[in-house]
Formats: C-alpha cells, structure tokens, sequence
C-alpha cells in the first residue's frame, strides 16, 4: 500500500464518520449530549487544516477536511437550533 | 505564519476540540445523541491517519491525531457502555 492510499483510507474513515451522526442527528433531532463547544472548535480547525493541507500539498488532508467541513457544519448547526430553541 | 505553525493551531483546534466533549459526557453521563458507528469510524480513521502521518513526515499530523485517537477513545467506552446498558 502507498502512502497516498492510506491517507485516503484514514481520510474515508475519519471523514465519513460524520455521515452516521449527521444521520443520527437529523433522524433523532436530539443533540443534548453533543457538545456545543466541541463542535465551535472542530469547524473551524477543520477550517485551517484546509489551508496547511493546500499549503504542504497534500490531497488527503484537503479532501478529507474539505467533505468534513460540509458534515461537522450541519451537526453544528442542529446543535445551535437546539441551544436557540432550549433558550427561547 | 509559517506552514507549520498553520498545521498546529489548526491541530490545536480539532484535537482540542474533542476535551469539551469529554468534559461533557463525562459529567452528564449520557451519549444517547452521539452516533456509536460515528466514533468506531473515527477512532479506527484516526489509528490510519497517525500512520500517514508518520509516513510522511508530518509532525502536526502525527501529534494531532496521537491526542486526537486517546480523546475520542474515551467517548467511544462511554458510548460502549450505554449501549451496553441499554441492552442489559
């Protein structure tokens, strides 16, 4: 195996691992135990892993942020409706 | 900034982002809105992604996701557990 192919398959795994709780997410439409200040964080460091993975040139690193910036942005946002809603 | 530097607060951020998230599961002591094949994905992606790292070099990749796997471990037991719990 190279080393561009197990960063796609760690890429495929840790990116798509967002898929099952989006799912889980929106079926449920329950985020009481996800963390809001987890989510706050991990969107926007996704965010500058997007740049430094452009900036060494790795294809991995920028697809895999690029899909799990899409994923952790609607768990991210359910969670704010959620933290509105309890407030409101 | 330098790539590096890049590469580490961006790793700050998503490892990071993980401690809140164990703060909160621990001290509600419910995952019941955390999806259980969401983190089976992640923890195995992460092993992956440690490996890729060190393949090829990168310091920030391979220190993010050695912090990054024992985080999410920790709310993969949880998440075990209630599963288990329920099932008992």
């Amino acid at each position: 195996m190279t080393m561009e192919q197990l960063g796609y398959i760690a890429a495929l795994l840790t990116t798509g691992s967002f898929l099952p709780q989006v799912l889980h997410t929106l079926k449920s439409r329950d985020t009481r135990s996800i963390s809001l200040a987890m989510y706050l964080m991990f969107v926007s460091g996704t965010v500058l892993w997007l740049l430094y993975g452009w900036s060494i040139g790795s294809v991995p690193v920028v697809a895999a942020n690029g899909i799990t910036l899409l994923l952790s942005s609607v768990i991210l946002a359910m969670k704010l409706r959620q933290v509105a809603r309890d407030r409101g």
